[in-house]
């Protein structure tokens, strides 16, 4: 059970420093912190810190009309994780916005995983997702919900891609960024390349694919490999791997990259009996 | 080709008034307007006016450096609709928040379709989707843009269901609700019950539902049915027709209602052979 809740009176009181101003401070990246929004999200870091995944909460602030709702959540946390509760006036005074949802987390990272490593400890059936550019942290936090729906082992982000551990990437996966193993930082080239050593099966996911994505034959290990929207991936990746598309209306614009991920996670899925 | 740009100095401008504080006024729907963001959208409000199916624009307003770029989209529009452009102080001092876009139109609704009208003018052989309780602007707009990418014929929404042309929804949808006709207010058992008599199967989309997606067999017509996130279709709905489900791993939270639409419409949509 975390610690006894704080009432805070003061939106300037340093012990929830830390929460002050999160929207604007979401996009400045402070190393080895990020921001839980939302009972659900609160759970699973709750959760994410019992398995010992390297995920911790520092502090959890709530609404003073929340504290009942969550109780049963704060009962996963250690003793040592304070609790704040605070008036909506002073919430609000904190978050810098109004924070209808009136429950938040200040988590820890866990020290960033190596792409190597984290390939070197996955099953020997696997499935897993790479993105090349994901910049934008609704779709990066949707592709991570596809990825826990659909059982993918693994999200590996080139260094062009953004942090899953975002504010909204965090909230829009529900979650699922405390859950799926993650490394970001490599080239997308080295990315795939080290995938393919380690005995992956690469599909490119594009509109101008060369198969439709129900005819990816199941393999022992499949990595999909999803592009930044608009550009969709680089002609270095398509030429190099194997392609596929999801069939669709000709038009203006493709689907949402989210949703194309979850439409070829899908099918892979039953392809390898993941899901029945 | 529309008017001749007119430079706007002044954010109090009345020609303009239309523009001011978009973003507050999106939730108060203010009647037969709407907002139409970007370029594509642009593009698509100026198509929708050219193929006279009811939507028109009122006045576009440019930051001044966009006005090059979208001199080919100018070029669908009448000649009626006045051209302002603004700098990028103006422009933000109109909207009321740092719009990087810089492209924005108020476009002018159509009369609002009777659903029993719409449902009369639907081809023999049809796809829709039926929408109740969707109040997520982003999730509306996402199923509109899967609508549009799998060929779906028409969206029905019930009474309960956010309207698809508030600003978000039209900026999510890539401008796919000015191309899928729509019609908006029945309570959801009259609705589903309107379909069911023009001929539809109708099938409920839930993670409870009786035969994976992959099962739904090809008919004339088909109607997906869609319920709000989190709640799910209502009981009353999900005992009175077919039900299909998406296979995905046991857990906390289901696909994103978007997402979840995006698979079914695509599966459905192969089995029809609308897409190949």
């Amino acid at each position: 059970m975390a610690a006894d809740p704080v009432r805070i009176d003061d939106p300037g009181d340093p012990r929830i420093a830390g929460f002050v101003s999160i929207r604007e401070r979401d996009l400045t990246g402070r190393d080895g912190l990020f921001i839980a929004e939302g009972t659900v999200v609160l759970r699973m870091l709750g959760e994410a810190g019992a398995l010992g995944n390297g995920f911790a909460a520092e502090a959890i602030l709530l609404l003073e009309n929340r504290l009942a709702g969550v109780a049963d959540v704060l009962a996963s946390f250690p003793q040592t994780v304070p609790v704040y509760v605070a008036s909506q006036a002073v919430f609000n005074a904190v978050a810098g916005f109004d924070m209808h949802r009136g429950v938040l987390a200040l988590g820890r990272k866990p020290a960033a995983e190596i792409g190597a490593t984290l390939l070197g400890r996955l099953p020997e059936t696997s499935l897993v997702l790479a993105g090349c550019g994901l910049s934008n942290h609704d779709n990066v936090g949707s592709i991570f919900r596809n990825a826990a729906a659909f059982g993918a082992d693994a999200v590996f982000l080139d260094e062009t891609s953004c942090d899953p551990l975002y504010r909204k990437a965090v909230r829009v996966s529900v979650g699922s960024v405390l859950t799926v193993p993650f490394s970001r930082g490599l080239s997308a080239v080295v990315m795939l390349q080290g995938l393919a050593e380690a005995g992956f099966e690469i599909w490119g996911l594009s509109p101008r694919g060369d198969v439709p994505v129900a005819s990816i034959p199941a393999a022992r290990r499949i990595a999909l490999v999803l592009g930044t929207e608009g550009e969709g991936l680089p002609e270095v990746i398509l030429s190099s791997f194997r392609t596929a598309r999801i069939p669709q209306r000709p038009g203006l614009d493709s689907l949402n990259v989210a949703t194309a991920s979850g439409i070829a996670l899908y099918q892979i899925a039953l392809a390898m009996e993941r899901v029945g």
